[in-house]
């Protein structure tokens, strides 16, 4: 994103394409299916679905959230890319989670974005419970 | 994402941009800095930053675990959206976390795009630890 | 506990007593099953059980993670106190869930103490996976 | 717990004494202090204190949620097993962070029985914040 200036080791300095990146990692994630569990980490966790991979998705949102904690100290590029790495991993627990229910990391920005485009008072006014919304 | 039956209300049927999609939510949720806690529910998370938005990411992912859980029982339509909703529900209050460490959601996928085009045993001979990795 | 310098507010300075206090604790959530979920909050969270409970198990799980990050920083009585807090906010969730299934806080110190009398290799050599064990 | 009809593999039949369990657990973490971290558990979690044992808690809270999920379905003595053996980790890694601050177990179950001391009307009057209370 260009307004971040994380300087990613590897990041080549435009932005990845979101899409993109999304469509290749559903498509990895579902060709891991039924593959050998001892030679792939996908695999492995999709074998013991879903409770291994929401396992993970514990653990590594207790590790984001620490990522944060000590981002707040000196916020060093260090710490950001820590923060990002966990988030990252986070996502990607929560992706192989989710292949299980044919559900992709698209399905969850579409969304996000369904409730970006949803006014505060609209989107509050069509549910009965008080779950946050973008806009509001 | 086209490869995905999820009929989400109000979600259109072809796949929002991803891209754009991460470039407003950095946008909006950085507009509510400073705006009235009273009135924005974004602006109280970030008026109590970090700790607001991080208790919020344990209790969402809480969510999507038992979401994933209740989706094993029968896979309905029903269970798929909640699935979905809980997702988004984390990944959003991740979003407002990480803006105050000026990343945003493409600093995430640029990273999982990273591990991507790494080969799973490049990337293990290139780190110590064990973390997972997309084409692994 | 006496090895514990911590001065809680009310604390009278000698133990609680351990047994009695979790005799009560098991009471008290189980004479709250059937009340009013508009004026007792254990109702409230009973009569949408587990998922009320756990999702606050998850958020509370939370909070004390970033105590316990705070506590590192100045490591004060009242970040000291705010630890604690946090945990029984922790336990008391867990319990109210558990109490779903005729389980208590002494089910769960019970589980403690076999594993305390196991040797770490006799523990080790009973069981397949690789959980942790307290003398280890 | 003599209310539980919890059948514990190796467990005596009547109830571990509480005090007499906390006592060891922090004795049995503090000894660890120091110990090698190859050959015990506890050690290695104490040489990364307090990140490690704190990513445990989120891995075993949500295996707790999971635990109590899958109670749902039949709540059998095996699963009822489970969820005891999942709040034994939660409540142990939680003891193994917390022996940092000095504190332990006994500091959580004053807290718990301080709350309980306290009328719901009083407990509340009585704080800022709307944290849950045991006789609410």
């Amino acid at each position: 994103m260009s307004e971040s200036s994380l300087a990613l080791a590897g990041h080549s300095g435009h932005a990845a394409d979101a899409n993109d990146t999304l469509r290749r990692l559903a498509q990895t994630i579902a060709a891991r299916r039924g593959a050998d569990p001892a030679s792939s980490y996908v695999a492995k966790l999709l074998s013991r679905a879903p409770d291994a991979a929401l396992k993970k998705v514990g653990e590594e949102a207790a590790e984001f959230i620490m990522a944060c904690k000590d981002a707040e100290l000196d916020d060093s590029a260090e710490d950001r890319a820590r923060v990002v790495a966990e988030a990252a991993d986070v996502w990607f627990h929560m992706l192989v989670a989710m292949s299980r229910y044919q559900l992709s990391g698209s399905d969850v920005l579409a969304e996000l974005a369904r409730r970006e485009g949803l006014s505060g008072i609209a989107e509050k006014a069509a549910r009965p419970d008080a779950s946050p919304e973008v806009g509001d």
